[in-house]
């Protein structure tokens, strides 16, 4: 099986864009592994780390890629299906970033308040699941690995990893795990695949900034889906149809979502777009991803069983 | 066991404030019986109603109350506890209302689009569940009632029952079910309770403005916690601390409801604040409860396991 | 001429609702003298003054009101003219609230970031102007003072003199000063007209939250249009027709004020909607008139130069 | 004097970046001519232009651009000035685009409601100003030419031409106009300048998402300022300092801006932050520049003459 590694750091990719060569390519319904560092470049390794001295941006979350599919052309959307993933490392990292997050000021909602103090903590992994804070008398967090950030390349435009979009991007929801498949629109011959920011464990909306940060080696099968776009992001399981929205404000997220996925029962399965939309008001769920990137992710997921009876 | 039923309709309660004569009076520890009327007064019986005719504002979602709780004075909370909720009909209403919900024009979100055109769905409510629309091929719908409204008086503003806040009101969480205890801020002597707005089913977001709406006969129990007020409603059962945002752009919403997670962590379980935030970041859950009311509500919860061993 | 005075201070207005007796009644067309105290009740006179004793919510921004015109009724509007206001003291005061600002947290931009200092300044009113900081070699400030809350009673709702909405309210927008007047809703019998917040000087946006706060004696004339209603507010003088839109985010805020302005254009000057619409957007100004209250103001205004000629 | 021009349409810039050759090269201190085709790339010449032909998302407001700044490294910033800017054209375009501006539902502010209709107008432009539409019986417009679009190459992102951000770009702000200097960050060598979308007139906040479009000829003056970083664009001219924050909501993008206000207040002029703050809350003005693009700019003005006298 094919194992595609993280570049040398110079080579590392803070964008997802169509400006890098690729890396790899794959087949269409090609099996491989890939190999990514966490959000710091794995340059984390103790709580004593100063984060302004390791966070300079824009080198923050590189992801692995780009990542050409053979055959994949503009119009067309790429079936990403994670089929597992691995972390070959002992320990997470997570932190408080003093101007990121859920509640501070931020460089988007500025305010002369001081900023947060910086905290990092390493969470070390064991068979009984994370260990936040030894600190803490609190049960161990089971692990439960995706990734954060997965994106294809716009047309033109080169996207910081650290934003989520169209594209897919950082969206950090938690349904980007394995045993899900996340549709990916393809805008470039190539499709250029990015995949990075593995995540042992993650709070709904990720609300401090930072999940628990790994590196990963995942199991990957991509599909191609010929001539259907999607327009923004899908994630599909036995259990859900999901539709992600990224905007700000968060409401603009959840709008996107819920439109697609709206839009996606009438293409799909045969609802009539008000009434799918009068039945979401009652079945739908709804993940906040995150609510501290430079964009906001929302997910909204229809139950498969409330699926018309063929 | 005494029942608080709606008064006459010309006494109908559609804000929540100080100025309205209570309509009963509880002690604290008192269980008793409360009746409510539907969102739309009851008055929807058929697909074929106009919904301009019926819904004429501010005369929409009438509550019941207010209810004076014995005792309670400004700086107590209130904690009332769902013990069951009765749907004392055979139906549900929902609708798709022209200017109002999540996917359309507003009178806050104002566009010169046409507005979406009125939709009325009667559901049959049956011992296997809710029967969303029977030219739709799909399965009955698990009816899991609660309150879509529940609040108490402010000091001196009276708070139209549409909309949720500080106070409660039309927070639409369907955390607010049987089982579930409600912490409610008291602004005035007897708290001056309202209850309203039944669901029999509601996604998350009630994405189309509508719940499955029902009259209820439920069966509450409310107690006093003096002096220790809250700032925002709270939510407790065995699994979860839940707190409740009201705002909008939502991500406020979010912010209020995890600040105040925080806080009562904090406040409650000895953790140190940044602590509580970090570990927020991975163990906590978010319900998006309404993205169509006057304002947002997100409810943040925190996983009791994770509360610190004693 | 009838001077209408703050009434006593345990009957001042906190609230613009329907639920307070009148302090006086006017006629349409009649000019009248109103007086009101500043927005922290005329007690700050000092810098020394620590604001979490004086301001004490919800007892801020107290309204002179409510005054009842004569043969108002709901469907009406009024026209206020605000013909002219004298500042009846030596001095102005602004300051930092801690937890209130464009530019801090606060109880709805909810962070965990240690809160801004208070601060308190006396400014002197000379005839030059407003000296705004003796310690700053900065030349006076013109005194250009106008009302920061004027509105009229919901129908059912007791809104905080906080707050702006569709009803005016705490709209803090420079534009209602002498020679300019104001249309307001009539939801009940008498209207219900709450004025105060004198300001003597105010930037674009409030953007510490506070302006150059002075109790004020105004001479105002209203008058009333039967069966027009407006459902936002409307200020007219010779140079621009405008509208007041106030929501969260700011940009309901712009949409509500541009799609009035659009409607009004259309109901009243002839234009087609999309013509007046595709013209706005060569030709409006925008004044964000604040971005710290409980709901944002934004006034969209239209040259009246670019009115057809007749 | 050097004349730089559009390159052929195959390498128009529809991205600001640093991924492309720059197709000339200036001196600090250098004046020189540009010229930019209007935002529809000069392809709308006609009221019977289809829009949806025309405009095929992501080729649309092209730039003229990368100039390369000799000796400009990371961490300088360009003082841009606009000397003149001449319009190489007899007409002015603007248009209704069905899912693009501020009173309709977009791309991010999903509805589904049904799209407005295009709308198409070619505005002559005579000796007397803008004629918006002879069948409107209304006096011509001012022209008063600014360019929408100005701004340098990120690090390592590509923004579209469409998005206004930290690093300038799509900012529809009337104050890039003759007379004006812009001041903007250096993140590559050689700055990467780009410029484009003229304007012939525009209204504060661009409400239905086009202004009176134009290509133009324009006379700049580029200087480098060593070793001073900006962290959002700065304008000034003998009136006004002004910061302009690009971000949604729009309060953020207020935000930004008033911040970095308050900032350059206090590190180039001697203010206390807290008193700079608290100022601006009594002086400052504020233009509302666009709410349409992908995110809405805010322009915060402080008035010269309250800088403190030396």
């Amino acid at each position: 099986m094919q194992h595609i590694k993280p570049p040398e750091q110079k080579r590392l990719a803070y964008v997802i864009g169509p400006y890098k060569e690729p890396i790899a390519r794959v087949r269409p319904g090609e099996t491989f592994l890939v190999s990514t560092l966490d959000a710091f470049e794995n340059k984390i390794d103790s709580p004593k780390v100063d984060l302004l001295k390791v966070l300079t941006l824009p080198y923050v979350n590189p992801c692995t890629g780009p990542i050409y599919v053979e055959g994949a052309e503009p119009g067309d959307s790429l079936a990403v299906t994670v089929e597992r993933i691995e972390i070959p490392r002992q320990y997470a990292v997570s932190c408080i970033i003093p101007e990121f997050g859920g509640l501070c000021g931020t460089v988007f909602t500025r305010v002369l308040n001081d900023p947060l103090p910086q905290r990092v903590l390493i969470h070390q992994l064991t068979k009984d699941g994370l260990i936040h804070d030894p600190a803490l008398k609190i049960p161990p967090i089971p692990v439960e690995p995706f990734y954060g950030t997965i994106g294809t390349a716009p047309t033109v435009e080169a996207i910081s990893t650290l934003s989520p979009g169209f594209h897919g991007g950082n969206m950090d929801a938690a349904d980007v795990c394995p045993g899900n498949t996340i549709y990916l629109p393809v805008n470039v011959p190539g499709a250029h695949l990015y995949i990075g920011d593995g995540h042992a464990a993650q709070g709904d909306a990720e609300v401090c900034g930072v999940a628990a940060e790994v590196p990963t080696t995942g199991t990957l099968t991509v599909r191609l889906i010929k001539s259907k776009p999607v327009r923004t992001p899908r994630i599909e399981n036995g259990e859900f149809l999901m539709s992600v929205g990224s905007a700000r404000p968060m409401e603009d997220a959840a709008r996107i979502a819920f439109h697609d996925l709206v839009t996606w029962l009438a293409s799909d399965y045969g609802f009539e777009r008000m009434s799918a939309y009068q039945l979401c008001s009652q079945v739908a769920r709804v993940r906040v991803a995150n609510m501290v990137d430079i964009l906001y992710s929302v997910v909204a997921k229809f139950p498969k069983r409330y699926l018309p009876q063929k």
